[in-house]
């Protein structure tokens, strides 16, 4: 069906109004009404070709909330009505030892990427949420529980599950000292996940100005990465860092900062090599560790815990004509802590 | 009572026969005659002062096998005539976290080093097993069961549970592909190990000569990390690689040969810090992490497992008059793989 979007005409231009074909659902798809879709900074990325794959017209929104329109007829996850989320993919070869463990994000074949990709015949063109319908393979589709939020929701299916993954993979748990290292998008849905799991959550931040924020937000200390003595005082302090900064930082100093055993979890994305000493490492079996977004499994168990424990992000909501502005904010770091697009402006 | 040893009397001479005196046995320490006593890198390195913090007289040696002489009144882990085993630590203090989860390397007060360090009262010198007779608190003495030679069991101190530990923490198993980067006192056992626990082993040289004795060790692969097809035909095979290297190399490119979610484990000590990029960690959830020895209950264990697998070191007896010139032929690679004292001639 023809729908409306905002799409990227080039990396060079401005997004605009746009219109695309979504397929008619096949015997497996949803079919959603998009109600909100959150704005990435991975969105504004790839629309101006910075990470050098883009194809374009580029439709972005990988963090979308919709209200399912029509269902295939072997469809039993969802029902025309039910409140769904889609996240960074929309579909995988299923049959990889990675898809078959639930990692569909390091699909072997590689998964369809939910825009700037392809579906699996390599060739169809995929398109985001920034748009008013989109129709999607049944595995890729989450049930949002009751309760959350829908504008709020949207984030959690990409800043939600990247900081949700690395919190379990590292065994949070209630008591452990947790350091969330950075407070953006990514960073504020850290501390509430942290803090919803039982930890005690330090803000690491090169601005004070954060400081109120992050205790609102549920942090119950605050350093700052630009003072030495940060790095004295809280020497052999945390169980686990989660490190969301994409500015070159100083890693190494943050593994001071850990227990024995203890991670350094990165999901942000530096443009240049970070440096790490040996004797970061083995003094204490350190572990410095990657973390990318997470399989459909622990996205749905990310929502239904998000639901539980009342977790949302913070958002300010706008109507997609204001996504050009919206850009230029992120780049300022302008918003707290994530944009989310109202569908019914699309 | 007067023990003789091999000490180095300062950072710039060799070392040469020295007497010291060792404690009377007190109610839980366990007295031995040492048998054999391997020679680890590490020996060399703070007998010459190059780690910065070296005390003299220095009798280093901390891979010690020895025969239970004497024991105090309250030991019930050993008896006389026991074969038993000394590593790289003679006590810690036992209340701290670290210490209660068997973790001693990781003392919270510091653990009182075999040599080179001073016992718990923060005064006494410690002097290792490059010597006739040793005297150690019963918790830091390892039981050798039967069957183990003694000469190739003694490098197991240390370079057998630094490289069993991180196999055992990334949770090397059958069918598993594991890498060992570096084929020396380390790698070889690496090798072992990780064969005997059941994983497919590849060695990662920089040396083609080094092709044939890994495979007599148990390695069925080979490959040469000064190829960069190496990095192609690898890539994504590994579930852990266990890096022995201490000099500079190009652990990002390791990464790249890593599984989802693999283990990079670094053991050596390259003098200069690492440089690693983000995506190289992110993408695929991999892991970089450090390994420093491993606690006396681990340390037990790795040596039941060495008896049941019959995993010994390759060593080279020589007697203590030879030391200044095996340290020579180490900084030449040129032992295969652990040049061990046999203390008779001390």
């Amino acid at each position: 069906m023809t729908t409306r979007c905002w799409a990227a005409p080039s990396a060079d231009s401005k997004l605009a109004p746009f219109s695309i074909q979504r397929r008619a659902p096949g015997p497996t798809d949803v079919a959603m009404d998009v109600l909100f879709c959150g704005v990435c900074h991975s969105d504004l990325h790839q629309a101006r070709g910075e990470w050098g794959r883009s194809s374009f017209p580029m439709v972005p929104g990988h963090e979308v909330i919709g209200r399912v329109t029509q269902v295939g007829a072997q469809v039993t996850k969802v029902k025309p009505g039910d409140l769904v989320g889609v996240g960074c993919m929309v579909d995988s070869c299923r049959t990889c030892a990675q898809c078959e463990a639930h990692h569909e994000m390091f699909c072997e074949a590689g998964p369809a990427w939910t825009y700037n990709g392809t579906e699996l015949d390599r060739k169809t063109p995929t398109y985001g949420g920034y748009s008013t319908h989109l129709v999607v393979t049944e595995r890729f589709v989450v049930t949002v529980p009751r309760g959350l939020d829908p504008a709020r929701a949207a984030p959690l299916l990409c800043a939600g599950i990247t900081t949700y993954s690395p919190l379990r993979q590292w065994g949070v748990e209630a008591g452990q000292q947790v350091g969330v290292v950075g407070l953006g998008g990514l960073g504020h849905l850290a501390v509430k996940l942290a803090r919803a799991m039982g930890a005690e959550v330090t803000m690491l931040s090169t601005s004070p100005s954060k400081k109120a924020d992050a205790q609102r937000l549920g942090a119950s200390d605050f350093a700052l990465t630009t003072e030495r003595s940060t790095f004295k005082t809280h020497a052999g302090r945390f169980d686990v860092l989660l490190d969301t900064v994409s500015a070159g930082h100083d890693v190494d100093s943050l593994l001071r900062l850990l227990k024995p055993f203890g991670a350094l979890a990165l999901v942000g994305m530096p443009p240049k090599a970070m440096e790490v000493k040996a004797a970061s490492l083995v003094g204490g079996n350190k572990r410095f560790a990657g973390s990318s977004i997470g399989g459909m499994k622990e996205t749905q168990a990310m929502l239904d815990f998000c639901a539980a424990k009342g977790v949302l992000a913070d958002v300010e909501v706008i109507p997609a004509q204001a996504i050009n502005e919206a850009y230029e904010r992120m780049l300022k770091n302008d918003v707290r802590y994530r944009f989310v697009i109202d569908a019914k402006t699309v």
